[in-house]
């Protein structure tokens, strides 16, 4: 039923890669062609910090694949440099623009997957064009930001304390840079528990990172090259490179053009099975209006993760599958300096937003029996419906372990467990893994006193 | 309605002090009293490797309460170095006696919980009764191994290769102890998968520990004290101390004078409610038969995890509520040397036994990015229905995160998810973290396969 159909995915990186292999493994005779706008397919854009910082020497460690090799192991054609400028969904055409010659010309699909990838946000202040400014995004971008940091002073200011910003502002600090960084909302990261958060502050702070929150970047003083920032209060911090880190917007500018329903923050409206309003196309990853697990609601959390599973539900659907993809949870993690941060599903803000009587309790415990030596401390705060009892969301910072114990609470609220399961559950246990009572079973049983119907 | 009762709970270890303490959280005016053999209470045996070992310096580092704390703290009565010789369910009184004196008294109770546990099982091969053989379950033991290993010329024998007896030759031989390990079956851990306990065996020799399967411990030869041990195949291995730790076995007798109902192994029969057939005796821990999570067979599976979730249930059960206890997993985790082990649910020849048609599938992955330096293997196996895809049971070997993996998995197994769940969960990445494909989720897609009824 698939052969003789083109395939064309429009986006080499982690959606469009894995609609297209998986594409391949579900039909081995479909004809698939991938079009990527930069020079790099198939890259690890969450290993930029670190690339950035020294601690991964060559930008090709963060490529999995070389066009090269995609073609000649799984038969896909791979044009890099291509720029998809506009898709006829009547006609089932697409039109490329080969960027290195200017040329374009007009492909013919059977199925599409749309593949765009979200775009990093540029506010909208004078100096942004300057030679200095830099996104996260790209190899390339990576590339650049290395290249600046080694031929210039050093002295950074990164907008916007999400955490790409706070990452790339660890990682450049630790390599050497004075890092300053600035967040227009009076508290960094919203979405953490209060105390989590101060703490990251700190933690910046005590790494000579300065944090400015409530302060906006006004402007960028320069004349062809990055001199100084000047934020909203009037303060002007000298600086050679300015990285912008406010956030992604879904690059869904071309769907819209061929027609296709576009929903929240102007992501593509799919279905569960990863289809477009359009019966041939199908989108994935951070271009599209993603569903959460927990409610059904439309959201759009833009997550390697999340793209490298959609890819693979909506390669599968258009070479004639149906499989559904559950939505999403937002699990995500990071790691500043020695401290790993988590968080799955709802914060206590987000659950109340939806219309969850949602509370939420937190406890410090060892990650390990007391009595074992080398212990830290692992923080775990839990999110949860005060009515029924309900999981709804877990966060935690400390140890790596913490990273287990948060994926075994996405789980849990994956299966719609209550924090009477939760308090039950049979987890590992030795002296030098975890106490006893391991941190997750403490949160349960204390949380659970905060819920009014038990049992 | 608990006023004006008094409770009685035999044993002071984890099941015993956790029923107690639960119980009076539960009614702050119950009376209740805690009888103990040893001259310790609530003390982590879980930790004697550690301790023997060195690691762990003082042993009074394993207890987490004394008799006084919880006395003053808790207005818990624990008598400590008192048997309790009979129970008479009719009269509901026990009899205990007191083991510095000798001296033998009758208690009423309303309620009585039985926490006795369980106790190494000793194989019965001339010289047992040497001085310089002994076992690994309380305090003392700790204490006596550790003052004989340092007044010794350190030569252990160890017999019993199962999770103690391993992590005690390990302990022992990190401690400069030469240590050889007697296994009568023909292979080491009969329920990990395969290779696992392949490289384990390679990796106690790769650390000076002789490690012989298919071999019996036939006498030990001395005359007041142990002077070596002969094996069922004629060597004579010189040693100064041996270590039983061929298992344990329910200390269920009193219960079963007492006219209460045994179930397999001898553990005595409970409800989910931790009820034993007499409806005032409640009992929970290493003394009871337990109910596998996944099936609902009895099982015996004694861990202090278990003991600990039992004895709470009991001690607010015996207090009025009526609480329930889910079942077991068997969920657990050790460590040797520098390899971390972790399992959960039914191996794959438990779940063939048990009727599944069974089958596993093994991944090696790295636990981080491939571009992030510093990454260790992790080897994951799950087993699972190859009929409609069930996740069953999951091992896994490797660098510490794999015991936050192994726990994701047992939540997976408890919700009963199928392996088609589990390639969809939303799990957490970063690069320092996880690979963007979690290895659960490579070893649930490979293990789909597998399987032939999907979707």
């Amino acid at each position: 039923m698939c052969e003789e159909q083109h395939l064309i995915v429009i986006g080499g990186t982690a959606a469009g890669m894995s609609a297209a292999s998986n594409a391949r493994r579900a039909c081995p005779s479909l004809k698939i062609s991938v079009f990527e706008k930069t020079g790099f397919i198939s890259y690890g854009s969450c290993g930029l910090p670190y690339y950035v910082g020294g601690m991964i020497e060559d930008e090709t460690e963060l490529v999995t694949f070389s066009p090269e090799q995609v073609r000649t192991q799984k038969d896909i054609a791979v044009l890099t440099h291509h720029e998809i400028v506009a898709v006829d969904a009547e006609a089932k055409t697409v039109t490329a623009l080969e960027l290195e010659t200017g040329e374009s010309r007009v492909y013919g699909y059977s199925k599409l997957v749309i593949a765009t990838g979200a775009s990093p946000i540029i506010l909208p202040i004078p100096g942004v064009d300057l030679r200095g400014v830099f996104t996260v995004r790209t190899v390339e971008d990576g590339v650049n930001i290395r290249d600046a940091l080694r031929s210039t002073d050093g002295r950074v200011v990164v907008i916007g304390a999400g955490w790409i910003g706070l990452e790339m502002a660890a990682e450049m600090a630790d390599s050497g840079a004075q890092v300053t960084v600035l967040e227009a909302a009076p508290e960094l990261l919203p979405a953490l528990h209060r105390p989590y958060a101060e703490r990251l502050q700190q933690l910046m702070l005590n790494n000579g990172v300065r944090v400015l929150t409530g302060t906006s970047a006004a402007a960028i003083e320069g004349e062809t090259h990055v001199k100084a920032v000047y934020t909203d209060k009037g303060e002007r911090i000298p600086a050679s490179m300015v990285i912008m880190a406010v956030g992604v917007k879904p690059n869904s500018r071309l769907a819209g053009e061929a027609g296709l329903e576009l929903g929240i923050r102007g992501g593509i409206v799919v279905d569960a099975q990863q289809r477009t309003s359009d019966p041939n196309i199908w989108a994935c990853g951070d271009c599209v209006q993603m569903f959460h697990l927990i409610d059904g609601s439309p959201a759009y959390i833009p997550l390697g993760t999340t793209a490298n599973k959609q890819g693979k539900i909506a390669g599968l659907n258009a070479a004639g599958a149906h499989k559904e993809f559950p939505g999403v949870l937002g699990s995500q993690a990071t790691k500043l300096f020695d401290l790993f941060i988590c968080a799955t599903g709802f914060s206590k803000e987000q659950a109340l937003k939806a219309g969850y009587a949602a509370e939420s309790h937190a406890i410090t415990k060892r990650d390990r029996a007391s009595y074992y030596p080398g212990g830290q401390d692992n923080e775990l705060c839990l999110i949860f419906d005060t009515q029924d009892g309900k999981l709804l969301g877990a966060q935690g910072i400390g140890s790596q372990s913490i990273a287990g114990r948060i994926n075994a609470l996405a789980v849990a609220i994956t299966a719609g467990m209550t924090l009477e399961d939760v308090s039950k559950l049979d987890l590992v246990y030795a002296p030098p893994v975890a106490p006893v009572y391991d941190p997750i079973l403490i949160a349960a049983s204390q949380s659970l006193k905060k819920v009014s119907r038990r049992d």
